[in-house]
């Protein structure tokens, strides 16, 4: 099979690789979506105790089964933070210790935020609850709504990208992206009682600012408008971009808002509405009628 | 590790996880989408032998094959449908024998069901080949298409509401959800000849009425306008507020269709559409055309 | 259980199954979609050496892995070509010794221009990169990025299309279609440098000829407008029938573009349009403005 | 393939499967292998921290998997030792809910005298070590020495025994027969500080009584010499048929001891005997010298 | 790391791999160990319905449960047959068809066979029940005793070998022998109502012949004494060189008796007894008496 | 379920667990039983190819599948020899660093013995094959009998104990141990051409030492007769206290050697024989007859 050999060699010239080939810092692996898969599972166990986790749990154990979820969190998490600094690593002079000590840090860092973050799901839960009238009930919601599994992976990933992890918020957030069709940057900024119906190819980039009571539909898109280049054509990294959605606000389905604009207090905005400027408080914005022809 | 001591204290006040707690009656478990999954994919095996099932198949030997798998489906299907049942239960005073033999009969008359549920399946599956000049043959769209992968989900889940089970039809609609975009509610009413090409983002609500010979298009919203609320200011739930589209109506990707409207025989909706009003049999209403810039 | 012996007997009555029924020919068994899965998770880990396939890679012992990675590759893929082919089999006079052979010409024809298709990728993980600032490293976009999976997917299935493999490569589209949201058709042409940013709902038709350099947002259909029905209206397959898109065109999210077509040279196409003509070379198209009410 | 049509008839007729054939009581289904499985490394977990159980403990976290592990455990076992009764459930007029009351009582006495049998697995795991010079630590016993998994087995289902468990008991040390060709039966007593060295062959009968400090070596009997029948040529059950072995005895390989003989304290019986009568305390017993021929 | 290159280098060298390199045939693979496994699983499962199998089963529905085991036993036994002949071919000019005709037929006898098969392995259940006074069922031998276990796997071993099936019935009775500790050679000749109590370590050779109602303890050996070679100095193969045993002995634990002698009807051998010579009819042999020393 | 509480409070008193509790240095897990069979699988993938490994292989492909196979071993291996060194590391001040850097250099050398460690394995593969008159071929004794399992486990071991590693060498071998019921210390030293028949309960002990060309059967011990104590009462580790086996001898089934003896060149020792002194070159041993009675 000597055809074979031919292609392994051209598949193995350094020029054919470059760019695709990923390196490890002194042997440190690629971070695992196994093994963050996991650290999401129990981080859901946790948090919404008696919906997940293959466990039934009466308060009279709960203490037991958090407990061991965050001791496995605490470990498997600490290492994933860790390969996520060295995915990005471009030191030659690496002190590896240090970096291993900083992912300690931001992993219990992370861990002392979970009451706070239960608190937001909280509010989560009743707005699908209180938005959907097909919803029969807030444990429903819970176990069956895409919002949920999205909006709890993007409050992970956003605790975690504010405490400066690197590369792993991204990865959770994708995780949901591919079950849910929900797309949020870990970096956006969202409040409390949020909630997405149905929810498939919405879109929420990165420098977005989300109030209060806000709600979506699917094929929402929060994007930008332009990407200004530096004087040598590279995109500028972390300029803000994307829109402002005040409180309760509503977004119908297909709707597309791109730019730094401000969607004032209690506007609502019409499905497959295109919309690049501000939005004034309080008012509602729809798409001209179709005609017939 | 003090510090987990005090966030595992914190997790665990009632004031804390209140509203994100299941607390199971009688111990009886959360549905198992697990379980759920096999139960869709035996029936998948059943409805359509020799595409799914791991199994060769020959008409001399299908017998067999097929009253496995029912006799599985039905002992899991029980079970499952009497975990829904328990998951919104509210009596102190349980009669479980009662509801473990409604759950019986309910799945004795969906495995009844079945051969009427598979002949609705071979019009969706012609109206699958018909509808799209890439397909090949039928066996590819058995095989390959989102679209029957939803519309089995829905309808094995329509069937399951309308004996009166709680919960698993929307846990088995929202499998297929993830799995191709496609949200279609178990309430919703879906004639014979279906077919949704692409289907990413289309959604279909809970009391929308669907004819016959009805094509759709990737995401295409089917949903309601606005939600009435009772003097509380609860949501009223179960009023009709979804569109009903009669027969032949073929609706283009990324149209918008809200509120209790009829979208009348043989109409041709345009992509991009937002709809908020009947639409005359017969017509065509397409978007206004953009404009160049 | 009687009842059941009732509905087995409806089940496996020949007018019940027919049209859903997949009789093998000569015992050849249906692809398997496991397998699929994993010769493209193989070819991802050939095609980005470190990135993919567990394990640590460095430049010393690359050839072992790429070797081995091939070997199974050549071995499962050959097979899974011959069952495409038998899927679609009808011929009763088979010369099954000529499939085997042909199936193992093509799978060698396709491994040899591995090293190509390599060199397509690095391109879009190129554009992927500077197409959006959000990105922080060429790296994150190979692992993270729903753009390269479906991407990379295509072009798989493109290959194996143009060698004359049958189900296959659309097995493998909707692989990444499930996943990603993005459901590109695997008889598409697409040029280097390609870029789809979040991907949701994003539809790439059969016919398509998309140019290098090209980038598209969510939610953007390139479709088709109607379909041509022969006499006996059946419809005509393998006419083109979809957009043109030339070099360096953008097409922002939920854009509906149908039909033949031809959007010229770096034109830019805004959100939510619905177009079904010709764009001029640098031109841009928008919607028109949404109103306030 | 009618040929299958005949051999199934014949396998289905009732005098074909009488005899083998396992006909549930309500259903009840067999006791499970699996979950018994999960249940001993479950204990093994909870009563030898640190060494099993996937989880590095530390003593302030030691709690929290203990209790997780326990819970796991109470709600598992007594399931599985209700299906123990039901598995041998003769009567016509069950009463169920006292059947599934008394798991639960069981379920709780054994977990309540765990810390006895850990506190006897210390004993057990000190002369594992003081027994073998090849032995390099107590914790290569606990991790390695079939000895330790064995007698870890069989204290277990000794007390499940003890405690009136039908069926599971067994399974649990013929679990252990599997994995280290030690054969203990449940229904056996055995005192502390008990040995057996590579252990491959030995068997421990019904009826036995071993004291403390005994050591074994592999392939040693401690069996039943004759099995008194009743007048109907019936076996009497239950008879104390089996060697009594009193503290500090030492047996080595291969040696044969049969009926309801004691083996005095402190006596030590040589490889390859066959005994089936008493051995004063203190005395030697060897083979005849081997000739050369 | 060149040094692994040279490693590999040395280890790739024909004399190193010669004798210990497996060159298939014609890309036959190697018998499948796993899927070897799941035949006699699913064996069990037809031989003794509702004890094993995963399925509770009623008489109602055993036809299905069977005839399902039965068409997947038939296609995957049929490979497995004909890659055993594929393991040891040494044709150059193969006939693969006929060869594959063959395994076809061979494993419809085999499956023919069953009935007769299940037949004698009651007589194997009620000889475990009654000889083991330990015992509290018929029910608890089928599903707990290790005799079962090799006895079943013995006689499917013997049918196929009987029937010309190269290889895999020396494989099946390895995979009892790794459970159980007991060695039945495929080969050997075994009557009705065969019971071994506890099993571990005991062996029965290729040309055993063994009658109806007897009864083996653990480490048992019935072997060759000598192997005749022939002038070239190799083992002559075939001969008649292990021991038969007529009806109703019983030979307790640790006896060995080698070569082809007969141990006549109704015997009774002792414990570690070492015999060389045919026994009477009626007769008893036990050890000479140890001595205390 | 307060009770709960009060077991769990029991079994964290330290006092419960000392003895029974291991505490990890550095948080070094413990060395994985799962990985090292892996190791081990993927040794005997390169040891013998073709035979295992889930690979056809071809002479023009090996190199890839054995290169692959050895950098996996190389990184999983290394690590494992780590854990094992922390295992049982009692310094409070650790150079962890140069731990990790004898792993390496371990495993690279053990890495280099593997031609060697193949050489030898062809001479078992040979024994097995002229040792058994059963065997069709010496593919059949590599595929199927236990000797070659537990000699390859051990000769894997032997050579990682040589080297200086901890606890792991003990834990390869009981692998085999569990899975053959033959039980060889990796301390034994064992020359070529070497063939247990059957195997189940032989026992090789530390010290000993065998020659070329020897065959055991099952239930053979070659084992020690005493242990010194010092004067403290504890075991003298590590005193040669085992049979030494020269070349060409054969010992039956059954047999126990114990102590520090010398069985000649050439001699043949008879089943079940106790022998506790030396046999001169070329004798017979045999045990004395057993009389009727």
């Amino acid at each position: 099979m000597g055809f074979m050999d031919n292609v392994i060699d051209q598949l193995c010239i350094p020029s054919s690789y470059e760019g695709v080939y990923h390196s490890s810092k002194r042997h440190a692996p690629m971070p695992s979506v196994e093994t963050l898969s996991e650290i999401v599972s129990r981080l859901r166990a946790v948090l919404f105790p008696g919906y997940f986790g293959h466990a039934e749990i009466e308060p009279g154990t709960m203490r037991y089964h958090i407990g061991t979820n965050l001791d496995k969190i605490h470990r498997l998490l600490t290492e994933q933070i860790n390969r996520g600094h060295c995915f990005l690593c471009t030191l030659d002079d690496m002190d590896c210790d240090a970096c291993e000590q900083e992912a300690q840090d931001i992993c219990r860092r992370f861990i002392d935020s979970l009451p706070e973050l239960r608190r937001l799901l909280v509010t989560d839960v009743m707005a699908a609850f209180e938005g959907d009238p097909a919803a029969v009930g807030p444990g429903e919601t819970i176990f069956c709504y895409p919002s949920i599994t999205a909006v709890t992976n993007y409050r992970i990933a956003h605790q975690l990208q504010n405490l400066g992890v690197k590369l792993i918020p991204r990865i959770i957030t994708e995780m949901a992206h591919s079950v849910t069709g929900i797309d949020i940057h870990p970096g956006a900024t969202i409040g409390e009682h949020f909630f997405i119906d149905h929810g498939t190819g919405t879109v929420i980039g990165e420098t977005c600012i989300i109030g209060n009571n806000v709600r979506l539909y699917q094929g929402v898109t929060l994007g930008a408008k332009s990407f200004p280049k530096d004087e040598e054509g590279v995109l500028v990294k972390g300029i803000a971009r994307h829109p402002i959605v005040e409180d309760n606000v509503i977004i119908y389905s297909g709707a597309t808002i791109l730019g730094r604009v401000t969607i004032g207090k209690d506007a609502v905005i019409g499905g497959n509405v295109w919309l690049t400027r501000d939005v004034a408080p309080g008012s509602r914005v729809l798409q001209n009628p179709a005609d017939n022809h």
